[in-house]
């Protein structure tokens, strides 16, 4: 019997992405090893990528397969080296001595304000968090405006009051700026691009590829807060709760977590192997991407997953899975199994970590796959889906 | 008499704004020095900014008087911090004992094509050039997209293959990036974001707040060649030799300034005060910010100001003064009268500054303001205009 998922999971408007240029390769991966999953899986292989049409269309945004396609096709030919290659959330430099994370992400999500936050908290967060991710410092922004003719300038005053809100309070500098201005009907009122650099302590290496068999995937909270609270709002949807985006820095927490592992003996020191905040894609398509480039498989159990009751319950109605929904202030932690009960114990003292969970395990079979053991006891591929999916959630 | 270039002045399409957030400001300027001018200025004096009537239009992204009037009431006092404040075309970073130049544009040019380079070349070229104008060697890029659904993925291959040997020639890396998608009728086929960091050597100071009265001004070359070849791209007027645009990477250029710099005296050495790229707001408005931020008047001559036959004709057709035209491949360095006739020479070696000339000096009197001695022997205010201009040049 086909697991209850499966018809949510195929047919769902879905949006998954990695953060930046860094939807994996998937190129590479064995059919075998998909088919090889079981029964319970086989109607679950992904389809083939949708025809492009030699045009972009949403998906190309998407950080699902077609952005895939277009990272492969056309940006990572012309554009390769050996850090842009790597394909984390940020860039790591060396200069005189220092260890830099440098990343990107322009903004262009609709409605500009939500519930829990707006296009402007939203680019400040955002870019934060893929410093964060890479265990860097976050220091300094740049902030890039296209606007069009016609905006409100009220509209953009409260969105850079909200920008300057979100930075001071993560601690961070915007130093350097640019605004161009578009005609009626060519832009969509505002777009932002924030550019970070910050400092990537001593001793502090994470990367999605550093994953190895019997490691722990923790959680940090309940998913699918961001992308529903957006999706509400765009459609004028109401619950009895209100849907509240997660959008948050999650430094803090970071540096948390970075602290607890720094006071491990040697040889556990090294545990938080790579952190990744599952944006655009949601939990599946950054488990995907983490399973993918350490050619590991990733077992992750449902029941252990924290979704609030008003997004389970909008996600029921609207046809989607929380594991493919945006999420803005949440973290996924791959850790050695040394290292993570203390892991999760320090991470619920933080705000942002108070309902952090193990959710799963990686491990040797199936490399580049993630699985998940359902409430109902049976086990399901959880892909990265071509088709529709969700536009302009960040 | 008036002198014949008051209409055009008063009345000229012009394009006029500083990169990045770095509109002068203008607002502590005595008119008392303006009026001081005399006759044959009293008719150019500014008229008072364009009502924006609450809404943001074309202007504000034009670096003239509506920008400045953007950035001193929304962004300055919202993002205020020291680096910000200082107003230069780039941040300058202290981190880990390295001083680096991180600096932001997004790029919005219409047409995507034109001659002499297109958007992903521009791209690469100006965010190169405004690290190099702040004296350092680029090292890193970020890109970020804003497609918009429906383009031909053939443009964008292309202009993503411009970018990269634009990259490749100015021996910077794209190490990090983002693509997103808007809908159809939300975005104009294709916006770029990149963001640059570069590494300030040791003992190069440049702002534009160092110019001392004596100081003269040296320009690269010919002037206008961007913002024309663009309109007439655009326009789809013909003119019997082709307007070029003269985009390029200016580092090497910069480099060999530096280092004819270094080879003099002590006390000569740092005879370079500043380094700007008159772009979006053409020769008139780099030089307007270079005065304001000094508090310095500066004078040119026009006969000594290099303008291509076929940009001169073109402008005369279309009542456009080259002063106010764009450029993307000129700079304007102001220098100490020690080191003006060396630091020509050295510029003439290199092909992008193969016409370089003093085009004019540092003085005293009238503070914040720029003048030039017509080729008529008469005297004219160079001012910042309100009023339209030419959009989306860049």
């Amino acid at each position: 019997m086909p697991p209850p998922e499966a018809s949510s999971v195929a047919n769902a408007t879905t949006v998954e992405t990695p953060s930046d240029f860094a939807p994996e390769d998937r190129s590479a991966e064995p059919d075998a090893a998909r088919q090889a999953a079981g029964s319970t899986a086989a109607s679950f292989v992904c389809p083939t990528p949708l025809p492009t049409k030699g045009r972009i269309v949403l998906g190309h945004g998407s950080g699902g397969r077609l952005s895939a396609e277009l990272l492969q096709e056309i940006f990572l030919p012309l554009f390769s080296n050996p850090i842009l290659n790597r394909l984390d959330d940020q860039a790591v430099l060396e200069i005189g001595g220092t260890r830099l994370a440098f990343t990107t992400d322009s903004f262009v999500v609709k409605p500009l304000f939500f519930p829990g936050g707006d296009i402007g908290s939203l680019a400040v967060h955002g870019t934060v968090n893929d410093l964060a991710m890479g265990g860097a410092r976050p220091l300094f922004l740049s902030a890039g405006f296209i606007l069009e003719e016609g905006l409100d300038t009220g509209v953009l005053r409260r969105v850079a009051a909200s920008m300057a809100k979100a930075a001071a309070d993560a601690g961070v500098s915007i130093v350097t700026g640019d605004t161009k201005v578009v005609e009626k009907g060519k832009g969509d009122g505002l777009f932002i691009n924030t550019t970070g650099i910050g400092v990537v302590p001593d001793g502090v290496t994470l990367s999605a590829s550093r994953v190895r068999p019997g490691d722990r995937v923790i959680l940090s909270g309940s998913i699918g807060d961001h992308g529903i609270a957006i999706l509400a709002q765009r459609e004028g949807l109401e619950f009895e709760t209100e849907l509240m985006s997660d959008s948050a820095s999650l430094h803090t927490l970071v540096a948390a977590m970075l602290e607890v592992s720094s006071h491990m003996p040697s040889g556990v020191s090294q545990g938080i192997r790579c952190l990744r905040d599952p944006t655009r894609g949601g939990v599946s398509s950054a488990l995907n991407e983490i399973a993918g480039q350490s050619r590991v498989g990733i077992e992750i159990e449902e029941a252990r997953i924290p979704v609030r009751d008003a997004v389970r319950g909008a996600c029921e109605m609207l046809g989607l899975d929380p594991l493919y929904v945006a999420n803005e202030g949440k973290l996924l932690a791959i850790v050695s199994p040394e290292l993570a009960e203390a892991m999760v114990e320090a991470m619920r003292w933080h705000p942002l970590g108070a309902q952090a969970q193990i959710i799963g395990t990686a491990h040797e079979m199936h490399p580049g796959m993630v699985t998940m053991r359902t409430v109902f006891g049976s086990t399901r591929i959880v892909d990265m889906l071509a088709g529709d999916q969700l536009p302009r959630i960040c």
